[in-house]
């Protein structure tokens, strides 16, 4: 199995530098598209041109290199084969699994020691990813002198060690950096996955896995596998709906929620396992349990280097107690900014949901209502958009310890938002009111119109976004070609097709978070849905079965017809939103005692003395205080923790090349006796 | 600062086989001693004679040894020097922290790259007896032939390769192998820690450490802890139980009660935390979070030879088969063992409990009530070895991961049973008859008789054991010399005196745990005591209080005074045992609910519906499976983690020799830099 990217290397060699060819473009296996403006006049024998600069250095770093001219910009497309990528992993100090399964820093040499992925390819598409940044990145420049270049009038003055791509960037001239498809691979994906309704729930993780990385095919094996689970209580559901029992209707009920719990812890823990063997085929060395600790060593390698010049204490108790102090005071802001978002969320948005929930509830005319809810759609829009900015910018004042870190704390502050605008309005029809017949139009109401039409505005976005700017694109082209009528071909190159595309991004905040996001949430929300209001709409599985299997195949088609290839990402796990949905299991229980006490409680026969009643709160508070306190404070003091990684990080540099050596060398021998 | 033991090996040498020098002994560092049957007749001119074989080969290993001749049984004592023992550890392929920071498997050669103990020594005592164990059992017969041995007039044959100290233990004739106290440090601990009475709390943990190992240090460590934060509620509780609070009187119980949780909760994370800071201190390499992982990597290696030969697999379906059928399998057996124990516990044990609480509230007269605890709590003695037993048998057939697993087994059992045994008659008391006279003349009764009792008769015990050997010894001998006559010597050695002690090892199955079981399970039940009854009964903290105080002094003099070295653990974590602490405190949140229920609610007027109480129920114990659920199936499938324990135990064999290498090159670089 020879991976597309080394074969593009001969290839490459033939046409280096050579105008975009059509036929080929579709195999080619340009992976990296750099836009820079379109230059009108003759200005390709200009030795300082700057964007001419910048693809002769990009030859230099040894991209095969390929020139498109769009109408507005031109496309410079990039592969690197393999040598190149490998070299800049070994500058990243990338880890990867060697054949004797443990982790070691990347050496080209010893390139025979490493695990190739599944397809074939030495490294993942995450890992070429940052190969391809840190290349792009990193050309400065070398000559001790400052180079002048020019772009159509401006001159730019290039000092020594300056980053170029930076420059240009700042400068407007480079406008974006984007990974490009790879037809080949996208069409196979098309059939196989997004238009494959042969069977419901299968899907291709692990191309899905080479091709846009450990992120979104842990969302989509999520999601596939939350699908199979939810199509069991649907099934239930939908009895419970229709079959008659008779005499022991009153029972069904009970038996119906513990057995949704059950199956929802169920599902909880076997997806962690169903995520550990993932991880193993993909060998990710990396266990579930621990991915916090391991995660650092992962990605966040540069976070480490703040932390490495305490690297030689032994034992000093200063260096141990600043990092207590910052340990706390780190902890005190936190907890200072999630009470600012929750009490934010109580005292702004409760009230809101409320007012409108009993607007609903008091307003008798259907068009008063109609007009209600969209005043409200309206106005929420705002709300959660005003709220996601905040608990971002307070996020980045918090001194979270790497970027998982603050991503997690984005998820749960935006979670506790959509948490209450979701569910608020619900709990008031169920528990104020008791009034299960609004408290099912509104179940229902927001499983079809807002899961279906969340469905179709997400993926009609994009498309409209694209077409509107493609539209906006060939305008401006008449425009110009009014004026300068030097070419006429009409036709659009599939890079400047990709880069009309928007780009897969989160609603809120794009510096944390990308598009899996806002899938998730969706997920989150829908599961929260149907597992608190399980027992007064049972039904309400079979809408997000159904919801599923129409999820995956539109998220499907999302990213690869809609969008722009995503920028990978290595997230193992679908990290902050299990514990979500552990929460969500949890209030379930709760949510769904109390409608069951309502339920069966309708002439309010059922007495509680207002004591137990306050002993009863005092003892689900405690519990939740003894289950979350955890959370709060770590079980490993700041300090230790910081003393275990800059000793990993040490270590890193000391035996990794040696340890490689004898891996190859054993390889080899092996090798040669067989 | 120079390690004793180093400091031997030239005192040794002057004096290798001498007799016995009793002003010297007392400084002396012999740590292990070998005991044989006193030989009459002069039979030392006997080259074949058995034991003289077994010194030579002691003196061919390396060790200084020195013989004691005692009244009954000869002495062998050993020490090794610093080199000898290293060569063992590599042997061994025991890993220790480096100086930079990371564990790798020791070599003798590198031994300058390798972290040395706060107390200067290379080895900690942990380390050096589990080489002092595989020098000592690891003399074979080198020579192609079998050895003819004699003793006495026995003659035995020694095959070749068999191991000589295993065939004389069969035969009877070396009696035992134990650590010996080291005499200067014991006493130095006597005065520092054991009859230290000014500072209560106080105890000189690194000291404990280092003289007997990190699992007992950790005990200690523990129990001070416990000790100094109990006293905030002892405090609490007095104030409650002796001053009046006027009208708000009704609010302070349930005050207390929140407080404690909180309390509680605190205490158990700070723990781990103050646990992970300990271990930093020690050097000992080792996440508290992922602690089993990281455990079988830690003592356990020999287990995972077992698993190594499938360690080339790449992605072979049938091998994962295998293991998870393996894995389900010993899972259900697991579950059938704990189903077995605690049906048995609730078949046999809750009656009797029942029926013992039952009667001592309706028996009037006080002499029968003492009759019938006296009768009790002789039956209870049989109950709970049985029960023990019991466990230790199921536990041996389970198909445990390794020895630590099968240890938390057995803790959760054994607490299973004893939890039972201490609880039940008080929930009696207080829910069903809801007695609070009877209930606080129980709990006082238990705290003081059980804890104060079993204090005493766990310090006595051994002594009068010690006492009734010494004595048995002096009369045998006196019998002899009547005989023979030929020694007149009245003293006994202080090798002697170690033997005739009791060694230190737990009621239930010597097997599989030692000492500090029985230790941590009087803590855990009277923690249990005293968190779950609080609110009947708030001046119990005091007394737990006072008690721990005792606690500590009286197993610091058990474990110095009365009792052998025990042999050293590593368990860096107290393991099961904080599970259990968390379990009582979630208990204590429930029964302290119930417990304020009653207290308020004595004229009964406070009424909750049946169906209410239904729901209340189900939702306690759905609560109760959700937090559970998680320990039952362990989020990462058995055949991922194989694989990864495989992979860390083969590359230890590679990597391990060349980055010694490295480190002490550097280290040896830097000395001479500097």
């Amino acid at each position: 199995m020879v991976h597309s990217s080394a074969g593009f290397e001969m290839k490459g060699n033939n046409n280096d530098n050579d105008n975009d060819n059509n036929l080929e473009e579709e195999q080619s296996g340009f992976e990296i598209s750099v836009v820079v403006p379109k230059r009108f006049g003759r200005l390709g024998d200009d030795k300082n041109d700057c964007v001419e600069v910048l693809v002769n250095e990009f030859n230099n770093v040894g991209f095969v290199v390929d020139r498109v001219l769009g109408m507005q910009y031109e496309f410079i497309k990039l592969v690197a084969p393999e040598e190149v990528l490998g070299r800049a992993a070994a500058e990243l100090l990338i880890k990867k699994k060697t054949k004797i399964g443990v982790d070691v820093q990347f050496e080209w040499e010893e390139a025979e020691a490493f695990v190739r992925q599944p397809d074939g390819a030495l490294f993942s598409w995450c890992e070429r990813f940052r190969c391809y940044h840190h290349l792009i990145y990193g050309i400065v420049n070398k000559s001790e002198s400052g180079i002048v270049l020019r772009s159509e009038s401006i001159e730019i003055f290039w000092e020594p060690m300056e980053p170029l791509l930076r420059k240009l960037e700042s400068l407007g001239i480079v406008k974006e950096v984007f990974p490009l498809h790879d037809e080949v691979k996208r069409k196979q994906l098309i059939k196989r996955w997004a238009l494959n309704w042969r069977d419901f729930t299968y899907q291709p993780i692990d191309e899905i896995y080479s091709y846009f990385g450990m992120k979104i095919a842990t969302y989509f094996a999520f999601l596939g596998m939350y699908t199979r689970w939810v199509l069991f209580p649907a099934a239930l559901g939908l009895t419970l709906q229709f079959v008659d029992f008779g005499a022991s209707q009153l029972l069904v009920l009970p038996v119906f929620f513990v057995t949704i719990i059950l199956w929802a812890v169920l599902f909880s823990q076997f997806w962690k396992r169903k995520n550990a063997a993932m991880l193993a085929r993909w060998q990710v060395n990396y266990s579930v349990r621990d991915y916090r600790s391991k995660f650092l060593e992962m990605e966040q390698q540069s976070s480490l280097q703040s932390v490495e010049y305490k690297n030689n204490w032994t034992d000093k108790p200063k260096e141990k107690e600043v990092f207590q102090r910052e340990e706390w005071f780190g902890r005190f802001k936190r907890l200072r900014n999630d009470a600012i978002i929750i009490t934010s969320i109580i005292c702004l948005q409760l009230p809101f949901e409320l007012a409108y929930a009993h607007l609903y509830e008091i307003i008798e005319s259907d068009i008063m209502k109609f007009l209600l809810t969209a005043a409200y759609l309206f106005i929420i829009q705002y709300f959660t958009k005003f709220g996601g900015k905040m608990s971002v910018k307070l996020i980045m004042h918090e001194k979270n310890e790497n970027r998982e870190h603050q991503a997690d704390s984005l998820v749960y502050k935006v979670f506790g938002l959509y948490f209450m605008q979701s569910y608020i309005g619900i709990f008031y029809h169920a528990l104020l009111h008791r009034n299960f017949v609004t408290l099912r139009q509104v179940l229902i109401q927001r499983l079809i119109v807002s899961e279906v039409l969340a469905n179709l505005i997400e993926n009609s976005v994009p498309y409209l976004k694209y077409r509107y700017r493609k539209h906006r694109a060939i305008r401006n082209r008449r425009k110009r070609e009014k004026g300068s009528s030097t070419e006429k071909s009409q036709f659009i190159s599939r890079v400047e097709k990709e880069y009309l595309k928007p780009s897969y991004s989160a609603s809120v905040g794009e510096e944390l978070e990308d598009g899996v996001f806002d899938d998730l949430l969706e997920v989150a929300l829908q599961f929260g849905m149907i597992m608190m209001f399980a027992c007064a709409f049972p039904p309400a599985f079979a809408f997000a079965a159904l919801n599923n299997i129409t999820e995956i195949r539109a998220d499907a088609l999302k990213l690869l017809v809609m969008l722009r290839r995503p920028i990978p990402h290595a997230a193992a796990t679908i990290g902050a939103w299990l514990n979500i949905f552990q929460f969500l299991i949890v209030m379930a229980i709760c949510t769904n005692c109390v409608l069951l006490m309502c339920l069966y409680d309708r002439e309010g026969e059922w007495h509680i003395s207002p004591g137990l009643a306050a002993i009863l709160i005092m003892e689900h508070v405690l519990l939740i205080f003894k289950f979350g306190f955890s959370r709060i404070v770590p079980e490993e003091p700041d300090w230790v923790k910081a003393r275990r990684m800059s000793d990993a990080t040490h270590v890193q540099h000391i035996y990794s090349k040696q340890l490689l050596k004898s891996i190859s060398g054993e390889k080899k021998q092996e090798q040669k006796s067989e």
